[in-house]
C-alpha cells in the first residue's frame, strides 16, 4: 500500500466520510475523496459485505488466484478500490443499526450512497435522515438514471454503454456496436459525483448547510458523448462514426505496423510533408492527390492504403522512431500491461502497486491512483483496508463516536455490527 | 442558451476563473466551472483565438453548414465550449498584454490553462508569476504528460488512447485495436483538474493559500484503465479483452437483433432462467449445460450462439419488452442522436439544446450539460458567450479592473487587445 508523504498534507484532510457504496461506481468515488485526503469509513453488512468482495481474482499466500482458497485470500476489487478506507460493519435493517449509522452521520461532512434510486430512503438512511441529526451533511447519491427515476431500473455498465449511444460512437460505419472494454459508465458518474460533492462543500462555506447531490449513470456517459456535434454533423453530410481513422483530418488515425498498431497524426502541412519523407515518398507531396489538406481528405482512402503499405513492412518501433526524427505527432497503441508501467505514469503515481497487506504479490500489480498532482498538497492512501468485515469498528465506535465497550459488546451480541 | 434558475444561486457563485484554455480539453474543464456558477473569463489571442473557432461544422443564419459563410457563423466547437463564458482578448506575447493577464490573476481565484508543458512559464504567465501577485491563486495546468515532462509532446486525443492501453481494451481478442468514439482522453483529464481545482480552493479555506494543480492527459485515462486488474487476470488465465461478450459471466453482453442490437445480463440463476422464458425454451435451465452458472460459463459459445439465434429473428424492441416482463436487466444499443434526446436525461439537462445567440438552429442540436444535481443549487449557464473574439473587452477590464477609457483605448490602440 503506497502511503502519502508524510511531508505535506492532502487537501481534504479534516473531511469525513461514511461511506454506504457497493460494487464499482460508489466505491471509486470514495476512493478518490481517500485519496485526497478525506477519512472514508466504509459500512458494510455484517453478513457478506460488499459483493466486490466475491470478484475473481484472488491475491493471496498463493499470489493470484482464480477461486478463494483461503480466509485471507483478498478479490483484487476489494483490495485496490477499498485502499485507505476504515471499514465499519452495521445492520441497516435494524434499528439500532440504523441509530449508529446516524450517529456517524452526526459527526460527518458527507455521505456517499449508490443503492438503487429510493432505497435509501426506504431504510432509513437517506438523505432527510441524515440531514434531522446534520443540517451541514453532503449527501451524495449515485444512481443508474437518478434520483428522480422510480423505476428503480438495473445500472449495469454494459446497459448504460448501450443507452447513452457510446457503443456506437467507436468501431467502423456498419459494424456492430463496440463495448468499450473500460468500464466508462461505472467510473464516469463517480467523478462527476466528487466534482458535485467538493462544489456542495464550497457552497457551505457560504451557506452552512448541506445539501443532496445527485447523480446518474446513464446522465453521466451521454453528457460525455455530447459533446461531440453528432446531429449537426449528420446534418451536414458530415460522418461522424468513422473507425480506426478520421478521413476528414487525413491522415488521422491508426494505421497497421509489421507487429502493432501506430497512432499518428499529420494533418496539416508540415506533418504531412514530414510523414511522406518518414515513409522514403517525399515525392507524394508534390502528387496532386495529397499535396494540400484538401486533396489528402478527398483521397483518404488511397492515401490510407499507402501508408498501411509502408507501415506493415516496418516493426511499430521504427515507425515511432522514423516518424519521431520529422517531429510527426506518433505513438505505438499499447497493451494494457505495458501502458500502466509507462515511467511517466508511475513516477506521478497515476498507477500505482497493489500488494495484499500480509503476502504482498508474487507479480507486478498495478491499480489506479489519483491523477492530480498539488504543488502544496499530497495524495495517496493511508495504510489501512479493512481486510475483514468490521475490521475497524472498535476503533471508529469508540473513538469517533465515543461508545464504550458495553455498548459495542451490546450491538456486537445483537448481530448489529 | 438555457440559463440556471434565478431562484437558486449555484454551488461556485462569487469564485472567478481566467481561462487561458484552447481545443477541447481545457475548455471543457472551465465549461464545468461555469455551469457550476464561477465567473469564467476566456482569454484569448487578439489574432485568431481559439482554434476551435475554426471547427466544422458551424451554425448561423443557414443552419448547420459545412463551411463558414459568414462572419456570424459560429463554430459548434465554440458554441458549445464557450457557453457561460465571458470573452477577452489579450496578446499574451507582450508586456502590456502580460501586464493586464496579472491584473486579471490578482482579482482571481482560479487560472486554468492548456499550453504545452512549460509554454506559460516562458510566456511569464505560469504559477511563479501568478503567485507573486496572488497568493491566494490555485493554477491549474492541463497537458498531454504533466507539468513534469519536458519533452513537450503533442498530446492529441488518438496519442494519448495509443499510449494508455485503452485502445486494446475494446475489441474482439486478436483484432486490431479500438479506437474510441468519444474523445476520451480530452475529456477525462479535465474533470480530474476540476476534482484537483476544487480540492485546492477546499484546502485554501485552511491555509489561506493557493498552489499549482496539474493534471496529465496520459496520467488520467491511464488510471482508468487501470482499475481493471489486468496483470492479475493475464496471470491468472482469465480472458481480459472479450469483445461485445463477457464469457466468464455468461450470458452477458450485446447481442443482435433483425434491426439492431441489445445489452443483456443474466449472470444469476432467476436472470438466466428469465431469459430462458423470454426465449420460448424454458427446458434450457435444465439442461446440463446450462443448468447453473458454472456451466453456463463453461459452454458460453453455444449459450450466446443460441441467444443470437432467438434474438436475430425479432425487433431490438420486441426483444426488451419480452426481457423486460421477465426482470432480466436490457437496454436496446442505441445511436447518439437517439441517445441525447431520452427524456431521463433531457428533463435533468444532462444534454442540452444549441442555440446561436442571432439565429437558434434550424434542428434539435444537443451538447453537454453538467450532470450533476443539487437539492440546494442550481446548474447552468448563463446567458453570456465569447462571439466576437474580446466580445467583453471593455465589461471586464472596466467593471473587475477599473481600468478607465483611455486605457483601454490605448490598449487596443497597441493591439493589446
Amino acid at each position: 500500500m503506497n502511503t502519502a508523504s508524510a511531508s505535506q498534507s492532502r487537501p481534504l484532510e479534516g473531511l469525513t466520510v461514511i461511506d454506504l457504496t457497493r460494487a464499482l461506481a460508489g466505491p471509486y468515488a470514495t476512493l478518490l475523496l481517500a485519496g485526497l485526503g478525506a477519512k472514508v469509513i466504509k459500512v458494510e453488512e455484517p453478513k457478506g459485505g460488499d459483493l466486490a468482495r466475491e470478484n475473481s481474482p484472488y491475491l493471496g499466500r498463493d499470489g493470484v488466484i482464480v477461486e478463494r482458497a483461503h480466509d485471507d485470500d483478498i478479490s483484487l476489487s476489494h483490495l485496490t478500490r477499498a485502499r485507505g478506507k476504515y471499514g465499519v460493519s452495521l445492520d441497516l435493517k435494524s434499528a439500532e443499526g440504523r441509530a449508529v449509522f446516524l450517529d456517524l452521520a452526526a459527526k460527518a461532512d458527507i455521505v456517499v450512497e449508490n443503492f438503487t434510486a429510493g432505497t435509501a430512503d426506504r431504510l432509513g438512511v437517506g438523505y432527510e435522515a441524515c440531514r434531522a441529526v446534520n443540517p451541514r451533511i453532503v449527501f451524495a447519491s449515485l444512481s443508474g438514471f437518478g434520483a428522480t427515476d422510480r423505476d428503480g431500473g438495473k445500472a449495469m455498465d454494459v446497459i448504460i454503454q448501450a443507452l447513452s449511444g457510446a457503443m456506437f460512437t467507436s468501431g467502423e460505419p456498419g459494424h456492430p456496436p463496440v463495448r468499450i472494454g473500460i468500464p466508462i459508465a461505472d467510473m464516469l458518474a463517480p467523478v462527476f459525483t466528487v466534482i458535485g460533492i467538493l462544489a456542495a462543500i464550497e457552497q457551505r462555506h457560504r451557506t452552512g448547510t448541506g445539501q443532496h447531490v445527485d447523480v446518474s449513470m446513464l446522465g453521466a456517459l451521454t453528457s460525455f458523448v455530447a459533446i461531440e456535434n453528432w446531429s449537426a454533423m449528420a446534418a451536414a453530410g458530415m460522418a461522424s462514426r468513422t473507425g480506426l481513422t478520421v478521413q476528414r483530418l487525413s491522415p488521422f488515425g491508426v494505421f497497421e505496423c509489421a507487429d502493432g498498431y501506430v497512432a499518428v497524426v499529420a494533418v496539416h502541412e508540415p506533418l504531412a510533408r514530414g510523414l511522406f519523407a518518414a515513409m522514403g515518398q517525399p515525392e507524394l507531396a508534390q502528387d496532386p492527390r495529397f499535396a494540400n489538406r484538401d486533396a489528402r481528405v478527398a483521397n483518404a482512402t488511397e492515401l490510407e492504403a499507402r501508408i498501411n503499405a509502408w507501415s506493415r513492412t516496418l516493426p511499430t518501433a521504427e515507425v515511432v522512431r522514423l516518424l519521431e526524427a520529422q517531429k510527426v505527432p506518433v505513438a505505438p497503441v499499447r497493451h494494457p500491461e505495458d501502458a500502466l508501467v509507462d515511467p511517466r505514469v508511475v513516477e506521478r503515481m497515476e498507477t500505482m502497486e497493489v500488494h495484499h497487506p500480509r503476502y504482498g504479490s508474487n507479480i507486478d500489480l498495478r491499480t489506479a491512483g489519483i491523477p492530480i498532482q498539488f504543488s502544496g498538497a499530497a495524495t495517496g492512501f493511508d495504510d489501512v483496508l479493512p481486510v475483514q468485515i468490521g475490521e475497524h469498528n472498535e476503533e471508529i465506535l469508540r473513538e469517533l463516536l465515543g461508545y464504550d465497550d458495553a455498548r459495542i459488546a451490546a450491538l456486537k451480541a445483537a448481530g448489529t455490527l
